[in-house]
């Protein structure tokens, strides 16, 4: 891998690609590329650096908190992603050498390039998810022994609360009921650490994947990108339900999808917290999390939330093999689909 | 005003008195007493030290947050108070000369001379409302322009967050989530301030007025009592109803008593938000916050909080003028009955 610079192009790519990867969740590209946009005017280009080695400097993750549907409707500043970051800054007595993205979806994948346009600071390639997931504790990084803690929780009228829990669950849970009484959305810096840990325990090279896979959306090349991916076509359908409510902190809900041509006569269920988490064809589960759900308009191609599902949408339903580090026994801890209250194990796609 | 060193006996005295002052709120005066007792075995007296005059000395305040009847369910272990203290010490680059009560009542009066006992920081003879209140922008300091935040929430199991708020109503609204998020109840370390700004701001002298009380009621001296708060009996009778929820971190609810001897015939029914809020003798208001409403037992005058209040008891209804500084029109915006919700106005005992 190596450095590299990406403009408006590749930045809408991204969004792109990060929408699929999101699995339906990390919040709408829409909203976090018209924010770039507005930044980048007159800015040039934003350097994503090769995390894949490292030694003495800081690196510092930066997101948005909160239900992607309320992300959506309160549009973010963008600003108070920066204030975030500097409030930790000044707590850990570190100067930030880069930013990460906490996850790879919608809105969070783009939040640190605007931070990163607003401070110089470059951005990372690699995650701690390769994908989006709900909470804190669900990374590469907290399975890996690396602290969530301090979290620093701003809102747009100035609030600033800082989080220190016992463990990523308390951190996750504390920061999410600020997050809730601010309104529905935060920003969000946190997982303050050594460049060596990120370049041993993050999702690396997740920000160029998630560029290659919107220009594969964008070309409408399905081929192709089950090239990249190996993903499987789970299922095509008509949306004919659709359940949601946004319970504390998080959009939960599930789809139901009614088949079309070789699933013709099948209905298909997905549950989703923020993001996709299971899917059912009849009462048989094709995919579970880790794994990564997907939902692409059948005609376009174009990535569908779960906040963007409709009655009557033809959508089709891609499975995508989590990394590897995702499968781990320690990070199914964190994201199997018993760490989501099902009684199930994790069946990796393309092992049955 | 001078200093003064209290023990065990002064102790009791200051947990029946602040009972009493506490309106019904501010935590079981038994369960702090209990805790102190342990703090104090074997380790002497508390110093007491006259707040009225100081300039360069910095001055924390130390409670406990949340539902007072969650408090007794999970008995504060006092070793967490400290440790917030110390937090917000290291947080604010100070060392902290003393430390106060935020209020008078139960609980509250109590923990700061346990952070006392084991520290050695003596406690100021003041507070920051002359009797309890629910809500964190509801204190003198916060009138006079203090600002509450930061605000140091630490529970019992190490969580620590802290809360810099926008105004004083964001530091509370996002200190209580916290603590609901934390079980129901808290250790907090607030309003750091110059011992000058104190001298200016606090109901100085609440802690020694606390203890008189406690004193009249012991010796059962109701007439000596009233010489003491100028209070005026509004009500006697029994409890026949009790309405009582812990709602987002308040217990909530009202208190009907059916009169006897000259209240015969009458009935008198009281509001309450952790404290005693607003009494009716049938239709007419007869007393309201800021001025305090307290119940004391018909036969024991032991003071009856809201969590302790049963049907069938057999109470006496107390009114007392509240302190001046609680009657100015800055003050009232936070304390009036308006400030929680009624479509009243403040009308001060003794005014009719």
């Amino acid at each position: 891998m190596e450095n590299f610079s990406i403009g408006v192009r590749e930045v809408e790519l991204l969004a792109l690609g990060a929408a699929f990867l999101g699995t339906g969740g990390g919040g709408d590209p829409l909203v976090g590329k018209l924010m770039l946009r507005r930044y980048m005017e007159g800015k040039g280009s934003i350097e994503i650096v090769d995390g894949s080695s490292g030694k003495d400097e800081f690196v510092l993750g930066s997101a948005m908190m909160g239900a992607p549907i309320v992300m959506i409707e309160k549009v973010p500043g963008g600003g108070e992603a920066v204030k975030a970051l500097k409030v930790y800054s000044q707590i850990a007595g570190r100067k930030v050498d880069f930013i990460t993205p906490l996850e790879i979806g919608g809105i969070n994948s783009i939040i640190p390039l605007i931070v990163s346009i607003q401070t110089g600071i470059p951005v990372l390639d690699g995650d701690g998810m390769g994908r989006a997931f709900p909470e804190l504790q669900m990374t590469t990084f907290y399975a890996d022994g690396i602290p969530v803690s301090p979290v620093v929780v701003f809102d747009e009228r100035g609030n600033v609360s800082v989080v220190q829990g016992v463990d990523g669950y308390w951190s996750e849970k504390i920061a999410r009921v600020i997050t809730v009484r601010y309104g529905g959305s935060a920003y969000i810096a946190l997982h303050g650490m050594e460049l060596s840990e990120y370049s041993r325990s993050a999702v690396l090279g997740s920000l160029s994947t998630a560029i290659q896979v919107g220009e594969r959306l964008a070309s409408k090349n399905i081929d192709s990108l089950r090239d990249l991916l190996h993903c499987v076509h789970l299922f095509k359908g008509k949306v004919i339900e659709v359940y949601r409510r946004v319970e504390r902190g998080f959009s939960k809900g599930y789809v139901v999808l009614e088949g079309a041509d070789q699933w013709k006569g099948k209905t298909m269920r997905v549950d989703f917290q923020n993001e996709f988490l299971i899917a059912k064809e009849g009462d048989k589960i094709v995919a579970t999390v880790p794994d990564l759900i997907s939902f692409v308009d059948a005609y376009t191609l174009t990535p569908v939330t779960t906040d963007r599902v409709r009655y009557g949408q033809r959508l089709v339903v891609l499975g995508t093999p989590s990394h590897p580090k995702l499968r781990s026994t320690e990070m199914l801890k964190y994201v199997s689909p018993r760490a989501f209250g099902y009684d199930v194990n994790f069946t990796p796609l393309g092992a049955s």
